[in-house]
């Protein structure tokens, strides 16, 4: 099977303005045969913290070979550098600001080039724009097959903003944090599948308490397993866990924000 | 002409979350070669009437040999059945809970398959995301040409929601009612344009009139006909009977909500 | 290198419908090879002079020989003739509303095409959705190679909206207005990069001034360059003199709309 390159978008740029279309027309200008997909366009804007999670928990999941390109960049122009991340699998394209944070903490061999060589950046360059005047080409390079050294040197130092684990205060409670909203209003943790089943594996007996907003919560398989209008857990598709309203929105009904807390334990 | 397969989405996934994307990305691992269009991710979240009648007034609007998936699907996880709908020229993809009422309706031979050969399903699944785990690589699948029946048995029981035709009182009258409203406030109505043809047909003379919200309404050809800002109606580029208002939002402004009533009458 | 043919789809439509997704699908069943990307869907419904500015300020950013089209149409149906505008470089495809007035302004060499020839339209027709039936499978027969002349007569009275440059009202001061704000609430104003090498050329000395609500706003080079949360301004990646706050929204903090003036002069 031939390979067909791809590769992802995921900004904030939002839908109204023709900034994504645009990265588009400038990557198929040099490789009119790769595939683009649009990740997302809404992460809040300016919020490197939320365009983190969204690529990291997005990342695998697409075939190996795939270019990620994301760009919420509020110090476009400056002196943050432009970099591509080399992992095992994937390459990723974005400012120097944190963004692959997550991509940093689950992988361990990757390299961080820092984008340097401007015969692969568009001639005409704006301050404003790096998505269609670096990232862009470079993405469309990249997916032609050139080889990541080309385009800069490796750097060892660059910027991993803190997404911390669940804290372990005893050898039986687990404290984690909402990290994110979704579209339905469900608010997805910080604490993973792992966590739960090590969780679970220091007692032989007893049961799994999840509490938040001062209530317990029950753990569920599945939305509809949900039997009333309050409040439940389930671990969610790409491997968190994620507190819901079954045909509900948690997030409006229960004042739930990204920070807030949550306990679990076995008792 | 070398035949290029098209696969598309219907979702109330939204597009601030990366789903939609992460479903493209599993069917281009699948079929690199495949054609992905968005129909809409905005059907109003849970609600399966609506994501019923998107892709009933959109799937024959695409060439032979689409393949549509439809994730509206509060009952993921649960026994709720994926499905497979062959049509004489299109395949549709999704969960047994109604989405595709208006298939059934419309179409004289078809068959259900309910999808229950795993080797076509992601290895690792959840049990909240089909659309990635079952849906995706199905239709990717299907895009490849393996036959419908290889992935399950036909089921002749399956969920069909009502979608009322309009109803007759007399000869000379029709009462139905909005069924959705669009982007533009427009209320698209369920008289066909067919039962407008029927109803003018059972007078050679008379004249016209609708009823709505106590008014009479105008019928017009085209939107810039309406010369004043009440409502007016037209038979819309779907087959359907529309309310509008020229330049205006009819349903914010005349408070048209789904399930109003509109009469029709030769008088 | 083989040439991939490009379609842009530029429309008022939104995102909740399918009626950009039903365009492409209209568009692949003539031509399956041809790659659609979305500019955006989400021109402000019924507005015409931004449609207008959205494709102005965005079709040279694609490949040559890329087709534009645009679909805020609130004449649809009427009398309102479709056309498709050939550039040296690109094609467009619309409605005669006013739509292309930014592409006439800034090109000598163009030719508008009043189409006609029905055979290259859907056979079957509606009065409301010209997207569908003309203006895609216009595009998609373009894209097969099909000359423009095939289409229909060239015609030399067509609608163009005045779309003005900023007053000079003396040799040192520039009187410009806000034509667009953006996503993240940036004010993007009539004032173009010439403008301002012009005005800086009329005098050997002095400091250029930029006044806004009636404050003085400082020139930056890039967003992250501001050192405080007021108005700032800076040329955008498109050109144009634009007005904004770092990480803060200029339209929404300073009440700032399509219309308001901006004053520039060397003092």
């Amino acid at each position: 099977m031939q390979h067909i390159p791809i590769i992802t978008l995921t900004t904030d740029f939002g839908s109204k303005d023709p900034l994504g279309g645009i990265m588009k027309g400038v990557i198929l200008g040099i490789n009119p045969a790769v595939r683009i997909i649009d990740l997302t366009h809404e992460v809040s804007t300016f919020n490197v913290r939320e365009a983190a999670l969204v690529i990291g928990m997005s990342y695998k999941q697409f075939p190996q070979h795939t270019i990620h390109v994301v760009v919420t960049d509020p110090g476009v122009g400056s002196q943050r550098k432009p970099i591509t991340v080399k992992t095992e699998h994937y390459s990723l394209i974005g400012p120097d600001n944190g963004v692959f944070s997550l991509i940093y903490n689950e992988n361990e061999q990757y390299r961080v080039i820092h984008l340097t060589e401007e015969h692969y950046f568009l001639r005409e360059r704006s301050t404003t724009f790096d998505g269609r005047d670096i990232f862009a080409p470079v993405a469309a390079w990249l997916s032609k097959g050139i080889d990541v050294s080309r385009f800069g040197e490796e750097i060892t130092e660059y910027v991993r903003l803190p997404f911390p684990s669940p804290s372990m205060p005893t050898r039986t409670t687990l404290e984690g944090e909402v990290i994110l909203i979704d579209h339905f209003g469900n608010a997805i943790t910080n604490i993973r599948t792992d966590d739960i089943s090590m969780l679970r594996s220091t007692m032989s007996q007893g049961t799994l308490w999840i509490i938040m907003k001062g209530k317990r919560i029950s753990l569920k398989q599945y939305y509809s397993q949900a039997e009333d209008k309050g409040l439940h857990a389930l671990e969610n598709s790409m491997g968190y866990l994620e507190i819901f309203v079954y045909r509900g929105n948690a997030s409006a009904e229960f004042n739930i924000k990204v920070g807030d807390t949550i306990g679990m334990m076995v008792v």
